[in-house]
């Protein structure tokens, strides 16, 4: 199989303006998670941010991607609409989604979602600890039971996204909330991951487990046909079989 | 319990344009769908239309609404951006919602969905039988193992929608199409229920079983609690319970 | 609608042997659910237990049961296979079951997952807080988020049961574990509802919340066809509809 | 990646006393589906019948099985259920399960299900048609819309198995009737595909579609992880991890 060419986008502006967040991501988070799915995958890893023309995210290079990661955060707002409508686009005609942590509120997200995608958070150096509860599921292919994360922001539930097709993680927290942290869902040709971990003020894309459940995640949404097409409204006259 | 109440929304306008739509439809189709209700459940029913102001469907009378009935087709365009969103923020705040036939492409119904809802179609008098493929739903209640329904619209897959969260009913067309055609998804705090038989052509809703259908569905997408709130992020301290 | 007709199944032998037991349920556990569900349904409520003849579950009873709820512990392999084997055929035919606690390796609760059904577990006196994940669930009708259990028996993931059909509760426990405590499944005509709170040691059926979700569940799995039988292969000729 | 280690079950009588079944599959179903699989994927494929010892299914092969193809019919009753039981372990501890037609009746697939897995039935040459609801899944990879199979066995609904955790695809027959022909379910660590067509009657596995969906089925289930483990009740103490 030829190597699964993936984009990572980071929304990049934490790195520029906070220092404590340049001190854990010098080179940006973004360049953190493409490092992660590097370790594990054959594949090509391209990183684009918010600061580039269309981000970064013009028609040829998601033409060229079989799977995008996207975390943002302090700027879902300034996000195109049209480039969002044109990731939501690309991903019903069949490329692979990643959606880490905070990009639950990201444009793209909720637009494939349909539902507002709030939860329940505190920033507080909670310990996180990821359950797996689908053991049969790709992604949690050398996975320890359970992940360690040492501390991390909080999210809790009620998490308002759609029952996911797969439930394949649980996180607990120090405080004894809990999360739905590792969702599929399938939309159209395409297929969505929602990972949790990853608030900017922690070095959570340096965990190696985080990283490989990454990288899991990319290999399980790579795409399934090699053409890309938006489902379609389509006349069928009888008997054409 | 109280009695259901039950918002009926027709868009109304093949009715007035057409003859012979009138003709099978006198008082129009949402008279028709109301009908069926009222046969079968204890409730409120009351009609709105799309030429009415706000469409018939202002703050007020989506408050008072238990769950809404909607069948569109000619004029999706012609709904206000603001009363969808509206429809949509009421039906993640508690309010059920029963989408019928052409309003797959309504922007209430592909605003929760997500996808292109998009589909195969022919208008050709095809034979649908409807099978109960799930008999432990209470939408099922009464309904014959299949519905025959002489004539009727083929709608046929691939129907982009979510994958259901939980498949009720599949519909096969004498030109040998099949179709997921009652589907439930959970979205926020309200229920939804896409129900396909119902071309303007048809006499689908004068039809003993797609009526009790309908109004199964309402029964079952009846809100959950009394108070009617959008879910919203929110910051949490440690320790609060 | 007629009063629903629920039997309370109990072991009943904790209660029998060990003081503890006894003080916190002097008429046994069995009684406590009960008490718990007719103070919030219209129902008729009868108990049954282990050292009954056929264990108090006779084709009779379970003729006329709607809702059958199963608590065992230390005697799973006393129930006969017969008795164990009827009582799947009548969830299959459409009565609704509720299995608490240590039921999960119950005959009855196996035979119908199909999987071992084990899980990771601690008596060490946890805080247990249980989360609602679907509000838009029957189940969840007046339910606070979270529900605290001051201590009660760990169990913890993976729980080693087919993806429910609907996930509605999630636990955490203070050692940092999380559960999948409220599950659904439909089987064949009937459906399932599996919920985790209640090791003998605690007076845990004694607790308002956790009464409220039971009869929740109890009226959530009250059957949706007046007639009881089980699905069959059956040889349909071409054209009989 | 290594070869995918696949093991070919077939019950073998029908070919043996059934001239007609012997002229279409001269050394037997299962070489047909064998050679399918093999046409298609980079793995080693070997063969097992019914009258071979222990059914050809010692401890040993199933140690060394990937993924187990499963086609029986008029001799379910004489499996042995200890071999059943092996297998059903075996695909707990994450062996890969695909089940081809009649043997949704098999006690392989009944004991992993919990439902009596009954179907309505014909064998009267109808046409099939294989229809893709879900595009996004890899087992629809290179999959016509739809899959035409001139003449075959009907199966149609109410078809008892658990809702599937993926529903793929869904046939019509001439008749019309529609069944949910292309299931899959997570079980334990294990993943089993549910596929519809196969009749000992008709050249079914001949066909190129079919066989190309039964080697994607096989690409789909092979195993997540290394080692098979089935399992187990465990007791943690607090902070273990």
């Amino acid at each position: 199989m030829e190597p699964i060419r993936v984009t990572v986008w980071g929304e990049n502006r934490h790195e520029q303006r906070e220092e404590h967040v340049r001190r854990i991501y010098p080179e940006g988070m973004h360049a953190a998670v493409a490092a992660g799915i590097r370790e594990h995958l054959d594949c090509v890893v391209r990183t684009a941010t918010l600061d580039e023309p269309e981000h970064g995210l013009t028609e040829d290079v998601l033409a060229a991607t079989d799977v995008l990661t996207w975390w943002g955060h302090a700027a879902h707002g300034e996000v195109a609409d049209e480039v969002a409508e044109r990731v939501r686009r690309h991903v019903l005609s069949g490329m692979g989604l990643i959606v880490l942590h905070s990009g639950h509120l990201s444009k793209v997200f909720t637009g494939l979602m349909g539902t507002t995608c709030t939860l329940r958070w505190r920033n507080a150096h909670d310990r996180e600890l990821i359950w797996t509860v689908d053991p049969a599921h790709p992604i949690t292919a050398g996975v320890p039971q359970p992940v360690v994360i040492d501390e991390d922001e909080m999210y809790g539930e009620f998490f308002d996204v759609p029952p996911p097709d797969e439930l394949v993680l649980i996180s607990s927290f120090s405080g004894g909330e809990v999360f739905r942290s590792g969702c599929t869902w399938r939309r159209g040709h395409g297929r969505v991951f929602y990972f949790r971990p990853g608030d900017q003020d922690y070095p959570t894309y340096h965990h190696p487990d985080v990283r490989r459940i990454i990288a899991n995640g990319v290999r399980w949404a790579r795409p399934v046909r090699p053409e890309r097409t938006l489902p379609a409204l389509r006349r069928h006259e009888t008997g054409e079989f």
